[in-house]
């Protein structure tokens, strides 16, 4: 029974039907019927006129959306255990060419207003210093907790006040909004958000994100850059058939509601053992070697994060039963 | 009728079904079971040990392969209408940090040792100058034309002698091997070969290209750059299923048979108004605006090449009929 | 006796005394007061206000100038024999990261509005070439030519229609504007230049060239991008010494005129053999290599440019006799 | 009274001497005779074959240094105060072409064997983080420590076990060999160094810092990266005088003396202020803002450091009265 990762996770079959319906003639690139329709599907799940690209992955969605927030002589401002500093093998550099990562701090991978403040307010406003054009946040972060749309707003509030862009590594976008509540556009461009990374990969999709412009200034230059990164797909409508079919209907927030509900019942059962507050549908849970020997030896895998320390992932396709026996499972430790 | 690109051609129902198939959770990015299978179904094919990575596009193959084979400060030799170097946006320059493209010329965007020779010969052999690394070409060609076995044996003999690696954009591969006769192994690596972008897209695939390294060496590095560039999909057992479903029972070299026999029934019907010899599936065609008008009035669908130019690509999936019609109306032109 | 390339030719004393006299304290990098009265010297040089920076090298000037003008996914349209695309190792393509030259043709490696036009218009407006956003001309050329206040003027037209910023190559615009007789201001920014790299190492300098911006907006971020690429000399004021002493009572100018007498002198004796017109202090001369062999048996040290082709040039520090006599020696060939 | 920066010390009259004594015609580039003893000068230095190789500032020697020991994708680890993390704008981003530098601590900004492995330890060994190819690290510190030879051995013999390279930034080499009393060698090849930066504008040098190659296969493509950087001088012979007479008679060891002297002095007189041990030509200091104003009332100039400490760096043209002067009113605080 996987727990290990929402990146393993199945695709949810009305998006695979939606790729075997997208499989008659139309042109390539980007210019096909369902391509460009992606602006309109986004400008209405957002309440204002969007531009929409898709790409093949997060890594690909947040390294784009840097390299349109930044200069290659500029720094974006980050928490140190950033999935972009940490699991992206320097995406972010090569596509800015050579940006700098500016960490900051803070629980459960969140960058408050202070942190940044402090990020920045470290450097001399000097040409030998690497200065800061970006921030960019993960909602839900890499340790399942989430931003709520006053948390993005008082961010959005420094950036302005900074002279810095706002990037949201969106992931885990879906498990956000669906854990807050809030409106997608409270999420992001409403709170002062320049450029999102909206994942549907881990939520049902198979290989398509969508990054999304709020600043239509942005899109252009970025379409140059997504075919030089090698990102323009020459079918690319069977990786905007992904993405309409998660939108048709909030698909992507069933999936995530279902994700989410899950690691809320495997929290209920290791309540005495939660490293973090459980927002999304990752559950990091205090469990010696042993006892994390005695969950696999049931059938369970997941990985071991720290030293007494493991991950649980939820997704989408969790079958209630495995959850369930999961949580029994802890609550039997 | 569509004759403007094999691009936009529909994806084979073989090919869906292994994606569909490939529906079971099983672990995240390259370390499934179909990702793992990818380097002994090409070692078959090829008669000897290669590695073999997915990622989503030609051109992130091609730049991949380059950026493996020539470091920043080097350059590439290809030809003056090389993919490379006219429609990837610069992606070689990108992959490998600025290496650049040393242009060489030839019929049919065909490259032949006394080009490379040229080209090469008038660098001088100092700091000043960008020296050649690597050699590319393209099998089939940009014009529809091919290397055939001795072809690509004479440009590696030259780029041993001249210490440089060779390259293969094989976006057509299949047509090539379809067209020439030769075995895949005749057309790679015992001719000289490093590399080869083997291309599915074009021939039935949906976003699923193999980067082929007969050189285990320059595999490893690789592996970071493709994570780097953001093409290392979390849910790769898709790719992999769709390349594999190619490989299957030689999908590959029928579907690339279809598309040159549509191609050389046009080219029998255009035989005296020919721009180029049609050797894969390709054609191009000495063609008024007037008679290019009249054919498109029959409702055929190209593109216009140059002034009283026009190019007519055939596809695997296209339909015997409407090739048949559109010989009929070139011949009645 | 030295022909072979003004790189090599002596400092002047006037240069050298100014580097002695700088050797007091001052505070390090370019804020210094010499540094800081670049910017005014040179305002008044050319008539309005610039921003200069110094930088070492004229390949570092070229690529920070073409870094700030074209952006890592655009091209330069420049000479295919241009120093940037031949002579400079990558580096425009280092310092834009992997921006592409676009190269036209031309006479003694100039180009026209005309040979502009033709680059530009075999570019497709979309996301699959690289655009052209710049254009880099050389004055004097690589192959000591001029061109002139209108000549500049008609290419800064060109560049205006298209969008395109221009720089100059201006290594030897010192020789350029006393072969034109042409001022400053109407050789650059009165005819559309955005940028000029004004050389004087060759021209009795040191280590020290200057790199004007006559769009303020353009030098902030190449201040960063100098740092970053190593060229802010933490005692930058041995560098803004050479540059003054150059510039007081034009001393540029008078260095220039001498060299370009030299080549005048040559060139009236090889009147008969001159590859190009002679209109700075480089001579190409068709010269049979026994020829050759008989001018260097006299103590003449020359390049070979190509076969049947040598290339002479004179420098600020020639003296009389030594030109006198190779003129000699040529008229008697 | 200068405290503030060795950068902003005068040039030695000796190195002035030198690069007037250059001033007759030679070759250009580095083909010049001075140039062309730089190999040989270092091999004495060193007691074994080193490659040379002139660049104008430390930055730029750094990065060079850094881009030949690790590939884009790789990560370099070095102190979090490092002058090439700190203070180079993105300089080794720049050269190395994105690698991420990985920061560790330590008293001092001395990276200690522990602190190196707990940094690479960290890593996963997987295409999703950046993996470590070299290690950096900067003697004299930019604390104004030192390792000595046993610290730069035990490091060095990390590196080989964790098969990474070694660099130092020796912008304060010279401090650091006069402070520890250690043979060159010793603090560099016979401890396992690759590659050196040596710093001579610091310690009496106008514009010429050498970079050594220890591994002679290194130096090969650091030519190109050096032309390709832009700092490739047509006149480099002023640059080779310069080193060469920092090196004759041990001229750079005598300057780094005398600047140690000062500090030792200013040291002695601050010892119960101190904020780390002086070991080469930096003393941080403890004191108020308003002890501060004090000192600077009587006419010396230095930097805050951080609240409570000032930074106070000693040359090697200081004047004995000044040094004393400075003492003696820190004595009387």
């Amino acid at each position: 029974m996987r727990f290990f990762s929402d990146n393993a996770a199945s695709v949810h079959p009305k998006v695979l039907e939606a790729v075997a319906r997208a499989n008659h003639v139309d042109t390539a690139y980007d210019g096909d019927a369902l391509s460009k329709s992606l602006d309109a599907a986004f400008s209405e799940l957002f309440g204002r006129e969007v531009a929409a690209l898709w790409v093949s992955t997060g890594t690909a969605a947040n390294a784009l959306a840097l390299a349109a927030l930044c200069p290659p002589h500029g720094g974006v401002i980050c928490h140190a255990e950033a999935h972009i500093q940490i699991d992206e093998c320097g995406a972010p550099e090569f596509y800015t060419h050579g940006a700098k990562l500016l960490l900051g701090t803070g629980e459960g991978a969140k960058l408050s207003p202070a942190t940044i403040r402090q990020v920045a307010g470290a450097i001399r406003k000097d040409v030998h210093q690497v200065q800061p054009h970006a921030i960019s946040i993960t909602n839900a972060t890499e340790y399942g907790m989430t931003y709520g749309a006053e948390d993005v707003a008082a961010i959005g509030a420094v950036a302005r006040e900074l002279g810095l862009r706002l990037h949201v590594d969106g992931a885990r976008f879906a498990n956000a909004v669906a854990s807050t509540g809030a409106a997608p556009a409270d999420l992001t461009w409403r709170a002062g958000v320049d450029a999102l990374s909206f994942g549907f990969v881990k939520n049902g999709g198979m290989s398509a994100e969508a990054l999304i412009f709020f600043d239509p200034a942005l899109v252009e230059a970025t379409r140059y850059r997504r075919k030089r990164g090698g990102h323009l797909l020459s079918k690319g409508r069977y990786l905007a058939a992904q993405i309409l079919a998660m939108l048709e209907g909030d698909l992507w927030l069933e999936n995530a509601r279902a994700a989410n509900a899950g690691a809320a019942m495997l929290a209920r059962a290791a309540q005495d053992r939660l490293v973090h507050p459980v927002e999304a549908n990752e559950v990091f849970v205090r469990m010696s070697a042993e006892e994390a020997a005695r969950i696999r030896a049931q059938g369970f895998d997941f990985y071991d994060w720290a030293p007494g320390e493991v991950r649980l992932v939820t997704s989408w396709d969790q079958p209630q039963h495995e959850v369930s026996a999961l949580a029994a499972a802890i609550a039997a430790l």
